[in-house]
Formats: structure tokens, sequence, C-alpha cells
């Protein structure tokens, strides 16, 4: 029978801000390792997939939580595979500090084949991942895609190598960064229970020059990151009033 | 008797770069983590200095070591103090992974009152301070002044949310960052042994903008990012060929 695991991290001083809080990219970035984790754990992890030239890659994620931790504490990250179907898998998280529940986090992800770059169809991949499925829904709304923005600010940025991760594209925190520097310290600061969706589009490579808009809304702030081309690669939404 | 202290970090997935090994940043933020952890553990960490509005801020940091690490290995570094004086504290720094010797490190710190922004006098701190000492000279060569350069190439970029720690300025990776997003992506992919030396002049804050400086030298290259006013804030050097 299969169990939810659980991991544990501590707050790193690197992951505080300028107002003593955890960023949001920190707080995303500890349930992507514990994905990875859980995933090395049940033996898909990224290194096997690497043997084959296949590698995970996020689609879409979203996370509510009640406040940002600060020094001192500790996440522990509860995660469990919702679902396996033929093109994406669905991971959730449900995170505690000092066991007091703090929020909750669901990703979809794909296979990605890195010799033709396209999504590997997992229903291929034989049918003993099923056994490690638990189909407990996450208690956040399903993921809706997010929608085209008229940017009140945009910034341009070019992708330097500190931006690419191991797969080669651009790495989800920087495009965190990205949207979170388009808002005011006075905003984050202020940040305490909050919802942030991430959709991914189209994979972004270094040298790229990329526009970061940012919309306005009554309860939060809409992102769009654009390519050259136009075409959005990532879309974000904040919402500080959830 | 006071003992040196040893702490373990596994490598993450994002440490590593597109070359599938750790970057230099990552490996000096674990450098840097294990100074935080030691620090606690003697009871000076930044959580207590807090209390007084003081802070621990890196004034100089040199590293060699003999490759960069790679996915699935672990870090254990193992920390001392060489020596307190009046206005630095010098702290040690030997890693291994597998139980191999890989690399050194050395780093001078002082203290910064957060309210007035000046270094705080060390010796006024009380003697115990000096029960922790363990005057070990790290095998690296004493850290010189890096030179003025006359840079081949330069970047200006604004320094963002994202850039700042918890101290309130440009966190050390970002300069780090900046500095190797400088270089070719053919020359960090061919990195295996080499020496990386880091001197802070300056802090410097959001919505600054920074230059950032490279010269190519024989063995390496040498760095210097400067503010608007022209004054260097951070020098680096980079070995390749140490």
């Amino acid at each position: 029978m299969v169990e939810k695991n659980s991991y544990i991290y501590e707050i790193d001083q690197q992951d505080l801000d300028f107002s003593q809080h955890a960023t949001i990219s920190s707080m995303v970035n500890v349930q992507l390792q514990t994905a990875g984790r859980d995933a090395n754990r049940n033996g898909f992890g990224v290194g096997e997939l690497n043997e084959k030239n296949y590698t995970w890659v996020l689609t879409r994620f979203s996370m509510a939580f009640e406040r940002r931790a600060v020094r001192g504490e500790s996440y522990e990250i509860t995660t469990w595979i919702e679902d396996i179907n033929r093109v994406t898998s669905s991971r959730n998280f449900s995170t505690t500090i000092g066991g007091i529940a703090v929020g909750d986090a669901a990703s979809q992800w794909c296979m990605l084949d890195l010799t033709t770059r396209t999504a590997v169809d997992l229903s291929k991949l034989g049918q003993y991942r099923q056994n490690f499925v638990i189909p407990d829904r996450s208690p956040l709304p399903r993921m809706r895609k997010i929608r085209d923005i008229e940017p009140h600010r945009t910034m341009t940025r070019e992708v330097w190598y500190s931006d690419i991760d191991f797969n080669g594209h651009v790495n989800t925190m920087r495009y965190i960064d990205m949207m979170f520097n388009m808002l005011s310290r006075d905003v984050i600061a202020d940040v305490t229970r909050f919802k942030f969706d991430l959709q991914f589009q189209h994979e972004c490579y270094v040298g790229e020059v990329l526009t970061v808009g940012v919309e306005d809304v009554d309860d939060g702030y809409i992102f769009a990151i654009s390519r050259e081309s136009g075409e959005v690669a990532v879309r974000g939404a904040f919402y500080t009033a959830y």
C-alpha cells in the first residue's frame, strides 16, 4: 500500500527577503525539491530519467498559503501523486510549520524527451507507476487557464547563464523572481495570506530577450512573460486577497 | 576544548547548471550556509545578533577547488574560526566529497550595526568568543587585494527585489551570478580546477544601476562591479588555470 511521504526543510537565511520573510520563490522551490526527492524515492526521479534522456518538466503550479515563513522555522511537506494520465502527472503537497497547516500546493508535470524536446506518452512507460497514485484531491481549486493581460507595467531583460537550469531552459524560480521584481516593496512586505499560480507554455533559452508584463487587478496581479516573437512563455497570477 | 565542526549538504538539482555541474555560486552558498550554521551553534549567529540590530557581513572570500560537484554527490564541510581581531573574524572551510578532499575556502567577516550601518568593534563584545578560535591556517594563499581592471566587456543592470537579502543589500550569490553571466558558456562548461576570490567594498541597494566589467587575463578573469558613482562595490577574480 502506497503512503504519502513527508519531507522536512529548515528555512535558510538565503530564503529570506528584506522583510525577513521567506520569498515566494523559495517557498515554491521547497515544493519542487519535495517533488524531486519523492520521485527519486519512487525510482522515477530526474537522475533515472536522464539515462533515457528524459526529464520532468513543470507545466502548471498553484499554491495557497496562510502566511510566509520566517527565520528559525521548518516546513514539513507531505506529497502524493494524485493522477497519471497519458500526457501529465499531477502531484499535490500540504505544508505544516510547527505542526500547524499553513498551505497547499498542486503541480502538473509532463515528461520531456530531451532529444526531440517533445512530450513523452506516459502510458507507454508501464503500469507500475499507477501503483504510486493516491487519488486524494488537493483542497485548492482546479487550475484554470490564466487569462491574457493588458499590462500596466513592463520590463525587458535578457536571459543569462544564471537563469538556466540543468534542463537547459529558464528555471522556474527565475521566472517567479521576474514577476515579483515588478511589484513594489510595500506590496511584498505586506503579504500574508496569498495564492500564486503559474502556467508554462514555452521554454526559454539563454540569450533570449524576455518581456515581463503585469496587470494590477482588484485582488492582486496577473503576469505574462513573453518572448521576442510575442508568444507568451509563462503566465502567473498572485492574489493577495485570496 | 573547541573542535572543528562538520556539516553535510546534498547537491540539489537547483544547484546544477546547463553543464550538469554545480554552479560556482551554489558552491559558495554552501560555504556561507556552513558559516551561518556554525555561528548559530556557537551562539553568535545572525538570529542572536539581530536582537541587538547587528549582523555579520562578508568582506572577503576565497575558494580553490579541484572540480565542481555533480548530481547525487554530497559535500562534507568542516569549518573553524582562525582568528578574531578588533574589526574582522576569519573563518576557514575544508570540503570533501565521498571522503576525498576537493577544496578549501577562507572568509573574512565584519559585524555591521544595522542602525548606523558601520562596523562594530569586535573586541568590545567580550572575550568568550576567543574560546572558539582554532589558529589553524587554511592552505589557501593569504587574500591579496584584487587589482583595478581595464574591462574588455561590460554589462549594466538594475538591482531588483530578488537580488536583495535579509540584510537589505545585494546578496553575495547575485554578485557571483553577475560575474559568471559575463563568461561564455564554453568557458563555464570546461571548468575543472579553479580558484575564485571575492572582495566587498560597498553595499548596493535595490534600484541602483550596477556596471559589471570583466578583464580577460592569461589564467582567468578579473571582475569589478561598480555603482553609478563609479566606485567599485565588489571585486572578483576567477582563475581557471590555478
